[in-house]
């Protein structure tokens, strides 16, 4: 139930033709608060609810409890979330190791691309490719969450 | 996943003898917005994350959706929430073909006492028991999500 993630830009397209999955998503936020934000999520096919924490003074780490819903309830749940729902595509890509999640926003956040590589420890090392750029872990408007309500488009 | 349901304030502790079942009930909000309010419950032995919509223009009938979770998980999640964690203890009484669900508060919110009754339908008659008072049915200030924020000691 904790996460330990990194995040960075992404710097240009090459990661498109190394991904082995590609999955749209689409997410609403029931809240926002950066200490308890509280997601609906439909991934593929299939609904996810998730609730994140704070994360710790370096944003690797935060508590994270996700369960698995129905589509139609998901679905149901999106219509009560705040304004301001975000679609993007996830690509799944394999470097040495370990498995980069790239997120392709649309919408209102169009532009923007976040690669995140789940870590098991916080000091572990993992490869970098050529593609990720800036590190922006715990860098609060790159949440999810804060994208829904002041896009990447407004700043 | 609609829920139709009337709520009274009660006058005395008759419905105290009456009740065939009392379980303490623990309760915080990740979210206490009327529109969108998000539980985390521990009810007895057992965890419940439930969701609200916003209420139809009579408060009778409210989106809600809830989904039993572990024990550990509610617990947790429950540290998460917004100040002001609910303590109350349910008292389940049947009265000829309905059950109202009795709560008699504790701590800031000592000396309230709310009966509720689910219908199947807005307009379903019910038997009224004499030890319920005045109906407080859609009256927000009642809503438990702002009982944990504005307590009845403070009324």
């Amino acid at each position: 139930m904790i996460e330990i993630e990194r995040k960075f830009l992404v710097k240009n397209d090459s990661y498109k033709e190394l991904a082995f999955s590609e999955k749209r998503i689409v997410q609403g936020f029931l809240n926002t608060h950066p200490e308890r934000t509280v997601r609906v999520r439909i991934k593929g096919e299939k609904g996810f609810l998730t609730i994140k924490g704070k994360g710790n003074s370096t944003g690797t780490t935060r508590f994270e409890w996700e369960k698995e819903i129905a589509l139609p309830e998901a679905e149901a749940l999106l219509k009560l979330c705040e304004e301001g729902v975000i679609a993007k595509k996830r690509y799944e890509v394999k470097v040495a190791d370990h498995i980069f999640e790239v997120d392709e926003f649309y919408d209102n956040n169009k532009g923007l691309t976040i690669a995140e590589v789940e870590l098991t420890d916080e000091q572990e090392n993992f490869l970098k490719p050529d593609w990720v750029g800036v590190e922006v872990t715990g860098e609060i408007k790159y949440y999810n969450s804060q994208l829904s309500r002041n896009p990447y488009k407004d700043w």
